[in-house]
């Protein structure tokens, strides 16, 4: 695929050569093989919903190459209160970036956007749709650790039915034909048609409510946040909440190779203890946004051969 | 008229030949005569109230050129709500930078400013009086097309009371000697000293309650929104804001050479299906920003010769 | 005191060699010495309080210098909303950057975030606890015009409980010996444990309630804002705050070469007609915040020989 130009809004657009493109490149952004590629370069970041991670990693991987930033991190000073359509909004600041990198809290906003945009558009996440740039840092996080994803066997712990990281995570993954443990509570299972396309992608998928029905050695486990805001009974939610939690006896009982991703923020579902054992890569994960998205910056304004 | 150092405040502190300057460094800016001319210079854009167009292609414009960038984009997020008078962040702000841009909601802020700033002022809209710098970029849009502004016909639309932009725009035309149509509805007339100081200037007024009473082509039709909370009644402001909306017929009806133009942002008063004609220019003219408020740094910086 | 990769959180991590390092770096940059010390480095203002001072002088003074800055001025932007922990957006954040600058409204959360963070931290004020840069900026202004501390002498006047200000310039200022008098009302005072150990450090400490009560001409008075929120009895706020009040006939009472400071925001305490006089200083020592910043961003960074 040619990313010249291109808007990056869905994993649903890309394919295992795609993705493996991404990798690629992404390595070699890291091992420091192309320098300042993305100066005289300006980058607009669209926030209409708070970000740490995202929103600083995009603007420290595009200014480390050379880019200049504008943007903005939240609706509240815009002249989105005005009015104005969010159409209105990127037909104006095209003329003012080369690439815009936008989150939104509506579904399909992104989509939307890269629709009216005189320039490619990067989808930072829209509300519980799609996140692509989270699941390219996974999975080159994971490509870190494992170079056939063929034979990757990755559990997805926690809520699995809200999670759009999961849901993308797990789409790459099964273009790949990686294994695939579903781990969650019954009425946080992925939604019946997300699994079914796993499986058609040529994934082996099992459905499971407890880690320790995993009957064979995880690569990877992926653990997610469960919000509380999803149960309707506390107690519930407590009973719940505690037996999806990570700590270093959950870990040493994974075997000593597993690694503990996570896509963070996290609150409480891993237990800080596990932040200082070498199978928690879960910071390391985070801090792989800056190639990854100095990749994917310099893929679609095509400064990267 | 000397920029160096000088602030830039009002359209009134201008005459024909500083607005001829502008749109002349405007369009040599935009040709790419001067390269990379901010460099080493600092931007502290002020905003003490949103803007997304304003602020981020001054921001962008400045980026471009080579600048650094500082400051904040709403008042919650500094020293104001400590009680800070806004002369003391003037003050201290000036030994930040090499020139301000204020947006501040009251009137008369921004030369209160440019009275304390020790580094240039440029005005980026203070309440319901002055952006010069819109104007500008107003105009030196019309330049790109018409290049006799003494000959040039221009109906403005819609709330012409309340409109700072317009009121500006129009005072800057009638320096040239424009002829200005002013279509409103009878409680959103522009005041009256206003419209005897365009004819004193030398321009040809008809005011107007209706876009058809227009007698002659018009060679710019102006468009501003008109803003519910100015009428008491809600059934006279449907009314009205029904024949002050632009559809695809009232574009065709005005002529195939006319210029749709609008400050944006806009909610309803342009039918977006016009958006695919020639005639609206209005996004071109806000990428315009971009030119005119390098040009405008450049010169108060007096790093253009 | 080597600097090199060192967090600054507390002037009492510092000794009275550190800060003439600190001194006398700051002045070779102010004068030029070093050039674009800071290109390639990756700056982190993280905001959790508004500043617009504190902030903006730290990002004009890493941007002069050649660094990138991305960061956040308010919580509200940040997944700090999403229950994220302090420890966490460290840890990734340091991924981002080479230095972190921290504002947090929670005493102690400096040193802990210095304690997590992979990059150096610089504490930009944790709540009434400790601001060491404003400290910096305060002794180098001071240097600007004495040369001996040990025989400077110095008024604090205000608010002298609360002010973390004062506190840590008057532990500075006690390491070399200065001669410190204590202006305060009685409820104002400076907390007992505070006043004996610049007694310990080998300062001459003198408490009163009136600035008439000096009894020898005073290099610098150093004023701070009186928060009526710190009294009960409005009646006796007004009162108070009348006579800390500092006016053109105060400042000429105290003899024609002191030097009137302030850590800046001033709400009335000194009254703006004394801006004018040579003996204001205030806006010069804020000013000053550059050169400084720079310098210790320098040193942390080790690009400073």
């Amino acid at each position: 695929m040619d990313f010249k130009e291109k808007s990056i809004i869905s994993i649903r657009d890309l394919n295992q050569e795609s993705l493996r493109e991404i990798i690629k490149v992404s390595s070699d952004v890291k091992k420091g093989k192309y320098k300042n590629f993305l100066r005289k370069k300006v980058i607009a970041t669209l926030f209409f919903e708070p970000s740490t991670r995202t929103r600083l990693s995009f603007e420290s991987a595009a200014k480390q190459m050379g880019a200049e930033v504008i943007g903005f991190a939240g609706a509240d000073y815009t002249s989105v209160k005005k009015g104005e359509t969010l159409g209105d909004t990127i037909r104006t600041v095209s003329g003012y970036c080369n690439v815009i990198v936008i989150r939104h809290p509506v579904e399909g906003s992104s989509r939307y956007a890269s629709e009216v945009a005189t320039v490619p558009v990067i989808n930072a996440g829209d509300g519980a749709n799609q996140h692509p740039t989270q699941t390219f840092l996974d999975l080159f996080t994971m490509s870190e650790y494992f170079s056939d994803f063929k034979n990757l066997r990755v559990g997805f712990l926690g809520d699995l039915k809200f999670g759009r990281t999961v849901h993308s995570l797990a789409y790459a993954l099964s273009l790949f034909g990686s294994t695939i443990w579903l781990i969650s509570p019954e009425i946080l299972r992925m939604p019946e048609f997300l699994v079914d396309e796993l499986r058609i992608n040529g994934s082996s998928v099992r459905e499971i409510d407890n880690l320790e029905l995993v009957d064979e050695p995880l690569d990877v486990l992926y653990v997610t946040r469960i919000q509380k805001e999803r149960f309707g009974d506390f107690q519930e939610y407590m009973r719940v909440a505690g037996s999806y939690r990570i700590t270093r006896d959950v870990v040493e009982s994974l075997g000593k190779d597993i690694k503990i991703m996570h896509p963070l923020p996290r609150v409480d579902e891993i237990d800080p203890e596990v932040d200082e054992m070498e199978n928690a890569i879960y910071f390391h994960q985070a801090h792989n946004g800056i190639p990854v998205r100095q990749a994917i910056l310099g893929m679609v304004l095509d400064v990267i051969p």
